[in-house]
């Protein structure tokens, strides 16, 4: 079949809005019509040429949600009709991975989507020439239609809006999966969130969720107090404005108990920045503090500190798609969003159609969108 | 009264042997006649002058046993003639952090213990002239006979020797410690200790304990492979010998399950050297990897990594006496040790008495103890 996708052809070139050809599914592949996809920094990352591990031609795109069209042989788990959010992070609950009850990494097709291939090592994009182009982080939701291992689509509820749940396909479950399964916050916490874009944004909305009592938001630009002050922040630092440095500003205001000793139980880096990571694991407590890695730092960069803040009790952590495994646990923030007890259509901030896509990294790139959405 | 002990008067010099006055327990404090102590590489860490944070003169040593004597006014949960083991981490059970159930870093005296005084902000140590000597990790059991605030000592039972169980006051609560409250290793699990000297031999027997199936060491003294196999080591690596870097080696060593996605479960580092500390991490499983930082580094070195590594689900921990907490832990490990779940006799390769404390120092900086133990 042919189909109408934003293909990137080049690193650092804009996207190209075509029609390409998209083989239908094989084995235990499903084929989904994207109905709503976001653009998420993570795409920005590769379409710029920044990202070391990106593949040209291929079609980008990773935070859709859709309608299932078609399953190929041996599917079982969705059918045609079937509501689905794609999966970046798959959950194929077979492998040592998904076993281990210890991480969502599955690792079931983690060398050939790598790769930006489908699980046989092929593609099943071409261009109307032939020439095949590459599948991205397994999804390649900037494509009207598109084809996924079914191990990579979580079924969803058929009442919830497209337009809105796709985000939960990357930055509301990796914000407040977060929370929930990484950091594993509990009622009456204090923690620190810094940088408040998307992810920081959602980080504070699992905050709230989790009954955390005191939710510090950290970011240079002062127009996202007002933006925080929604998804549940209590306080606003902006760090060119506190005359000191951070980590003892933070470390005073949240003093307490008959000790005095202060520090955040939990922090939450969304800069991508490794300096501001190493704040964040240092304005954690002594003793308990847990500090999680969420951005995506540049190339080579690395993040440094003395072991003795690992040696006094701090833990440093990360996380990618939020803990979650995709099929277990993103059916139930879509609960979460349709029951109230997470927001995001004040996120989307922003939608427009496919024609208009490289507008919508623009708007990303300025700081403009906290997250804009293709809807097809 | 008068005692005898091992003063270190100035950075760098060796201990002097000399009669001391001891003023007798204040309240909430008790007088202990210490029977043995060991000689731990932190005592020389703060005699050298490495340790920026030094006092002197001091009384140094925390690794010790003996019996109470006398107890100040208001001391209720000891007596004279119960035997016990000095606390440098002590165990209030009333302050914030005793009380988060999540840290065994007590804070109850920590400012004062710093200082090297008694809670009070006194000494209760001076020379026959009448200067004060200052107090060591609130232990100072290089003196025959020392003071410490009750919440700093653990009551443990009567018929263990003194010469063996000093060293749970340190060298095996930290390492056996490590294991079980720090990283709460399973059974089952796959490990790697760098550094096999006296903490990571107590280390692997804390994996052994605790049911770890592959029990990896890592020196780069060949010598350490039989020590290292009598406390439960399965496997040996000197890196000088393995002819490539060691975290590839391990990795390809721990290749298990139907990914073969290698790595251990849990690494200790032992060294202090933070390079050694990045390899730990670095060689921890993708996912679940749990590194743990025991080792002292030098005043100012760093550790680093690439965020990417804990976003993949590696954590970066430290431990500070093993996670025990001193009243409630110790007991049990001396119970341990009666029991002959875990061993000490072994490590204990030299004793002397209090006049040759020094020759026991050159011992340890040769790497020729694995602990040595003064008794009095």
């Amino acid at each position: 079949m042919k189909t109408r996708a934003a293909v990137a052809f080049e690193a650092g070139k804009p996207l190209e809005v075509t029609e390409v050809n998209l083989e239908g599914p094989k084995a235990g592949e499903v084929l989904i019509e994207v109905k709503a996809t976001g653009i998420c920094h993570t795409d920005e990352f590769t379409r710029s040429g920044a990202d070391p591990e990106g593949i040209f031609p291929a079609i980008l795109g990773h935070e859709g949600a859709g309608v299932v069209v078609e399953v190929g042989p041996g599917v079982t788990t969705v059918k045609k009709g079937d509501h689905v959010i794609p999966l970046y992070t798959p959950e194929c609950r077979g492998c040592p991975s998904c076993l281990s009850r210890k991480t969502n990494l599955c690792t079931a097709i983690r060398a050939t989507q790598g790769q930006g291939l489908m699980p046989d090592g092929t593609s099943r994009f071409s261009t109307l020439d032939g020439d095949p182009i590459h599948h991205y982080m397994g999804c390649s939701t900037f494509s009207n239609y598109t084809v996924l291992p079914e191990i990579a689509v979580a079924k969803v509820r058929e009442d919830a809006p497209f337009d809105k749940i796709c985000y939960i396909g990357c930055g509301v479950t990796t914000g407040v999966g977060a929370v929930i399964n990484t950091a594993k916050v509990e009622v009456g916490s204090t923690a620190v969130v810094f940088g408040l874009g998307g992810i920081g944004l959602n980080v504070l909305q699992g905050l709230r969720l989790a009954g955390a009592d005191m939710i510090i938001g950290v970011d240079l630009n002062n127009d996202r107090k007002e933006w925080g002050e929604k998804f549940g922040m209590t306080h606003f630092i902006n760090p060119t404005e506190i005359g000191e440095d951070i980590v003892p500003y933070i470390v005073n205001m949240t003093k307490r108990g008959a000790d005095q000793i202060g520090g955040a139980d939990y922090t939450f880096d969304c800069t991508g920045n490794v300096k501001v990571m190493r704040q964040a694991l240092e304005c954690s407590h002594r003793g308990w503090g847990k500090s999680v890695v969420i951005g995506v730092a540049p190339a080579g960069a690395e993040i440094s500190t003395r072991p003795f803040q690992l040696v006094t009790g701090r833990q440093w952590l990360g996380t990618a798609f939020g803990g979650a495994r995709g099929r277990t646990d993103v059916p139930k923030i879509v609960d979460w969003y349709m029951d109230g007890k997470i927001q995001i259509d004040p996120m989307i901030t922003h939608t427009m159609p496919l024609e208009d896509i490289n507008k919508g990294f623009d708007l990303m790139h300025h700081g403009e969108s906290i997250r804009g959405v293709v809807i097809y």
